[in-house]
């Protein structure tokens, strides 16, 4: 597994925090700016995510076999992605259907983590299964539907693993700052937000994707802010240019799904892009970079910076 | 502990019916009504949920004391009320809330059912906790923000207690149905669906009461429906006529918060009753109740029952 | 056409409100309670809103044909309404929908009020069609796409008129009272207010019926409120329990749709009533009412009375 | 006034489609892209809304005064803006907040626009105010609560002016496409749509800025598509990185408001940016634009061009 640096100082702030801790308030939280006022940058691999770089995960929604894993872990990294992304554990509104290959899709996880040299992010369900998620994944992700599991959230503040927390699609931005203190008040600091669409009364997408979330977060907090277009709009033509306004915005990254082959895909395989597409967008975004003072590939590695991306920034 | 029974024949379905389960419809589900026409009715100590007893269930939104729990709980007995709630386990926001009593007030909780004989119903939020809570609980709540917790639910399905599935604040009915779904086809036949408020835009009310629900599940499931109006408005003097409403549009019951001094709660005190409001309110039911063919006592004994109650007939 | 009555002396406060108005709070307003504890009794024929009489507006969405308002007008009298209802300019998402009858439809609506003595309510759209509404409708209705149409409703402050406002699907309950009052301000004291549901992400009914706005408006404002469960919910079936469940919140009536032939209708048949549904609806409400003081038909005549109805009253 | 140019040849269709317009659905819509897939443009001055031009609105919210006005004018000029915003009409929530100068108002837009050359957009409320505006005004704006008042809509089709068409704040993209049909149905083919936030459950922003609509939109229809990122976000801080999203979602220019004190402005003041706040988004815009083949000032005038633009193109 790669080593993994965080550069900041707060462990052990949690026990002190606690006892003044003001609910609801910015102020007064460990993710809060007031008493953190520079970035936090969280390295994993060769991404760094809260600094210049402009981190892309990428893969498919679930894990379904070697041959598809692996595959699109080989295209994503060609194209420039910095972390693989895949779901062992699946969270479906039903129970019938697919609910991913569990322990067998970690494993898979590991072995595209092997062949590619790229970090993986998977999805925690069940605090059961932590130690196994512990052991085979770089980045433990808490989804949507788990962003308000506080128990399970409490259980991460004791793992040595950065987590990649999802906003709720029924989670208001100070709630998910809230979500993200439980983690960070249990003694884990490396906490990255991603907002990923919320429920509104508009059908034309899967959900609405709230960019604005992503300049009022980063005003904040100092924890690292991506984005998910793909379950935000659930159709992959959608994903490109509103992973573009996500860099204009000020995001510190993206999560895509990426499928070799959407059409047969077991979950979600209408927002996944197709290599090709995934590519296209990765030059994009290239091409987009300068003029917000990002980098796709990683940087010169240094001590923890100060905010310079783009359009997040205090302004007034 | 009071027996508990279950007029229903549904033992050993769920794994027939996972093979053939459509997802995402009402057809197919062991909670729908195609397969399983007639009424399933609930019985836990003298409460029928589902039959002609409109059930109330009542107490403080968190257990606090020993004192603050018994006067409640003898309170409400004597206004009526058929089952007695109490949070040990509290979801909160913020991590630097009052978290609940823990097993301390599991134990509360078991001191008022012998005391009072009423049985309790109270929140699991971690999978670790169930053996404790299945021995101190008559029916196991799972909370608005564990409604999507598929790994929770699933665990309910190996436990002998009813379990009260409350809707998220932003989960659509159809979802409610597929969480219900985990819990019947894991094996356990025994759920009763909540309604308990929905986010919108309104900010007049704390969540907006969806008490068109209530129909719409009666249509759609043979599962009891009960509704809190105190999580939804909010502001105790619109519990009472939002509970009055639920019993017109044909809930199967309600659950209400109420705290001998609201003023000094430590969890949401402006939404609960006072003693004197909660009896006032059991007698605006009880006068109503006629009128909807229900009652408010339990009903004599008797085999499972078709459909009696009041507005959620099948009208068309 | 029926003479209408006002038991209120608001005429002139306008101006002076105006002065010292203060926007988007309850005090300081015309409609709100602090300057006009009572309720206010707005008469129609025999139809009087805001006192204890609940009051039944029933009738086709849209006029079609003299045959399909007179036979419906009939059956809704029949059983009981005290309004009657039919849209003759009608506000259709798209430009290709049927518009309504316009001029023909008033002079229909007009010929079914000589012929069954039921005042009737017909909607507005247009500056331009005051004149003759006015002269042919006895209560004017505002819809829900038109709540903030400002120009419009400063217009009806000068009308010898009452205005049925609705709420819109987007519209808060203060924005709402904050409509009524353009309405009060520009010198037109008789305002009933009308909860037709909202947008919201749920999609198992057409809106979400926001029953607790009838509480809280009723603490806010001395306007009568009413309820309109069809466009709220959009199925048939699901019209008689919210129906119900509107008089037990409090609502001091109901506008509900009724149509002869709901299969052929023009504009939304899924939701309309038959007028055998309608009867047995009518029946249920009036064996409710006397639960919650009110009566269906018209009370006997006297000056302007407090509140004496059901839930929506001051509880804590 | 500036001479207005429309490439495109629609005259007379709105009758033909009418008979066989299909309601609710985006083929057969005049607005649709179904028989017109080529981008429409609309030259108003040197502004050209839906080719390569990247068009920026700017202006105060509402005219207060020859001074306010004319500062500002000069100022969004200077800093490149295509076209001055300024209301004269101002739809209020409440009847006592500042109404607007009204006929005054429209006066001193038509001296700022004579003496800095820009084109100006202000908001029709009424239509009895129609031959005013279209007198005044080189863009008639529909504001977000009138974008369903089917009257006024009507009236436009009869105008020599382009539209700018609001979004309202609970209309579906759906909705707007209509309301923009009753428009080019009725013989007007200049309309502007403008997404503008929508109404959710999240308070950190006044609305939420749903950027997926730009492409959503720029699929569906040829018309122009801009966005107002003041309203949406309510608080001048987070204008400028969403300003730079929508450029990168794909829109085809902004409305922002800009005041030059925003503390003493009569309405809306948190959410103006600053002249020199504007001027300093409007280089970051410059300096993005040619990662979008867009440009800033007017493009060297030619025959209707395809669209060029971002990243809302045929993706998939």
């Amino acid at each position: 597994m790669e080593p993994t640096v965080i550069q900041m100082a707060q462990a052990g702030a949690g026990t002190a925090r606690a006892s003044r801790g003001r609910p609801g308030r910015t102020t007064g939280r460990l993710a809060g700016r007031e008493d953190h006022p520079e970035d936090t940058c969280i390295q994993v691999g060769r991404a760094r995510f809260g600094g210049r770089q402009f981190v892309v995960i990428a893969g498919p929604c679930s894990v379904e076999s070697e041959e598809q894993l692996l595959s699109t872990a080989r295209e994503v990294r060609g194209a420039g992605a910095a972390v693989l992304r895949g779901g062992a554990f699946k969270p479906r509104s039903s129970p019938y259907s697919f609910q991913g290959l569990g322990p067998e899709g970690l494993k898979l996880l590991d072995l595209a983590r092997r062949l590619t040299g790229l970090p993986v992010v998977t999805e925690l369900m069940d605090g059961d299964d932590l130690p196994l998620v512990e052991r085979m994944a770089d980045i433990i992700q808490i989804g949507a539907r788990n962003v308000q599991n506080f128990s399970l959230l409490k259980k991460l503040g004791r793992v040595d693993r950065p987590v990649l927390l999802k906003r709720g699609f029924m989670t208001t931005i100070e709630e998910l700052l809230d979500s993200a203190e439980y983690i960070l008040a249990a003694g884990n600091p490396r906490v990255i937000l991603c907002e990923r669409g919320i429920r509104t009364f508009e059908t034309a997408t899967r959900n609405t994707l709230d960019l604005s979330a992503v300049p009022v977060l980063k005003e904040r907090t100092h924890l690292p802010v991506i984005v998910d277009p793909s379950h935000a709009v659930g159709h992959r033509r959608f994903v490109p240019p509103m992973a573009q306004a996500a860099m204009a915005a000020g995001a510190d990254g993206l999560m895509v799904e990426v499928h070799v082959s959407p059409e047969t895909a077991l979950c979600d395989g209408d927002q996944s892009l197709r290599p090709e597409e995934f590519a296209r967008l990765m030059d994009n975004l290239t091409a987009m970079a300068a003029s917000f003072n990002r980098i796709i590939g990683p940087e010169a590695q240094g001590p923890a910076v100060g905010r310079v991306g783009g359009g997040g920034g205090p302004w007034a």
